[in-house]
């Protein structure tokens, strides 16, 4: 109480004035505790080597996470499978602290046969929300490190009538893992019809496999003007054809990510060139923590009931005694939610 | 003779005045001769659906040679396998004709396993060879249809860093039955640094991987100073960065294959944006030629030789009588070669 005391003292002292019980503080309380502790966001990036995936993830966050990368050439790739990197990078803006883990799929796609090429992937998640499990379920759980992967950007191929068949084959393993959003990569070899032309194409090949993609929530009705206007640009932008830079020129004094062409000057976060900024706003300003609310209520609650359906079946034919144990878990996680 | 000279009366006349022994004229003769038989060529195009293929073959004939073309769904390719699809177009200029012979190999790299993508691209090269072979000891030659591939255009992706395994593996197995000369598809999707650098990539991974592909002939000492300059421009442009177009404009009165952004309007036949025009020209205007002979000489030899060679062996085992048999068509072909 102490603590808690010292810490929410302004609110504290204005609310024993007016003689509130204080429990509106709670909102800000919260506030002020995740600004604290600051954020996390697991971001996965899926797409065939060449998409520009690494740019893409610079240009959204503004960092370099790939400086000291070497790209394998011809022979590297054809024993290569998929190689799954972490790398985390924190971020500060006006005080509040976000702390980035990005799950690159290095070689994904890239060799002869890529008949499995998804499954490490499907692998790698599985095994984020086991150990999730495993320390949720422990004593110590203030510390609980989430390496969940809260979303992920499926490169689609500006290249392809479509959808290819690994894309169909990766998404259907991936749909009830992960937040899947696609993105139509380095859409500046698209005119603006054949962006219109290969987006419809995408949204009803999705619409014809039944791939689940993330649904964006609907918007609440208290929400502003700008906020909605915007909330209906980024729905119709989907899959984002995006466009990424590390090249950052002034541009009448102001710094501009851009592609710079013989016939024209590319800008990333021109609306009229790209859905780039469409897909920052999303990710980063409006809808991060629903990802992260998706990831925790849908794509964990699948696995884990799956886990002690599994466990539970395997016990009935062993002792009973586990089968009590794993009772108690389920009710005392339900109890508790963590969130 | 008589027809002969029917045809040739106007140098016949000359000659004759001068009093020539005549075999100045036979390069004119071979010259109308061909005039009056036109031309044919076979061009192959190989490389993953959505590189421009199409669009790069339109581009250089001048042609649509894809108008009822139908582009399959993931699902479709997921089940397909190589589709190798012969177009021919006969093309007239200035009196000449030119029958081309187009073959595109659909679902290329498209599906899940391509292990065996270029296996049925290497029969189908075999094939022609050996349809030519048995025409050409068989009793009328007069009308030999001469299928072979003169020359395999090998698209690049421009997203690649450098080749794909894919490439290498393909190459390897084509590289001893047909011209490639490797082009980087799509190359408005790059910037001017970008194509350099993957230009450098590409030419040294095909000399780290000893990838034979077609070596231009030394320009010959007699030639005007305009050729041989657009010789070293030729040479120089390998691999050739090429973008198509179907959408022709008119700027300023004439007109113009264009692809037109947002940011700038790309003129596929401005040597500043692509080496369109270079292609085209080697292929159309200077080298077509020395590919066909190429073709025959070296490629088609080489079948020649180890059909021969086999055969020759298999007979051993059985009967004497085959093998003289395939002395002298050995012998007569060397005595009364075709071209």
């Amino acid at each position: 109480f102490f603590h808690n005391k010292l810490h929410n003292s302004v609110f504290l002292k204005t609310n024993w004035d007016k003689e509130y019980v204080g429990f509106a503080t709670l909102p800000n309380q919260i506030h002020r505790n995740s600004v604290k502790k600051g954020f996390e966001f697991t971001l996965m990036v899926i797409g065939e080597s060449g998409l520009g995936k690494s740019t893409l993830v610079n240009s959204l966050f503004l960092t370099d996470l790939y400086k000291d990368r070497k790209v394998l050439n011809a022979e590297g790739r054809l024993s290569q499978t998929v190689g799954i990197t972490q790398k985390t990078v924190c971020i500060e803006e006006k005080g509040v602290k976000l702390k980035l883990n990005l799950v690159d799929t290095q070689g994904y796609g890239d060799t002869l046969n890529n008949q499995y090429s998804y499954k490490g992937i499907s692998d790698y998640i599985d095994c984020q929300f086991e150990q999730y499990r495993k320390e949720e379920v422990g004593l110590e759980r203030r510390h609980i490190r989430d390496n969940r992967v809260h979303c992920c950007l499926y490169f689609i191929s500006p290249f392809g009538h479509g959808l290819r068949p690994l894309d169909v084959e990766c998404m259907q393993a991936l749909q009830d893992k992960v937040n899947i959003i696609p993105v139509l990569a380095k859409a500046d070899c698209l005119t603006r019809d054949e962006v219109n032309k290969k987006k419809n194409r995408i949204l009803s090949e999705i619409d014809e496999y039944m791939l689940k993609i993330y649904q964006f929530p609907d918007c609440e009705s208290d929400e502003d003007e700008e906020f909605r206007r915007q909330d209906i640009e980024i729905k119709k932008s989907v899959p984002f054809a995006v466009i990424g830079s590390n090249k950052v020129v002034d541009i009448n004094g102001r710094k501009v990510r851009v592609r710079v062409y013989p016939w024209g000057v590319v800008e990333v976060e021109n609306p009229d060139h790209s859905d780039f900024v469409h897909l920052r706003n999303m990710l980063v300003r409006t809808h991060m923590q629903d990802l992260k609310d998706m990831t925790h209520d849908t794509h964990y609650e699948r696995y884990r009931s799956q886990w002690l359906y599994k466990h539970q079946h395997t016990d009935e034919v062993g002792t009973s005694h586990t089968v009590t144990h794993t009772h108690t878990i389920f009710y005392s996680v339900h109890c508790f939610p963590l969130n």
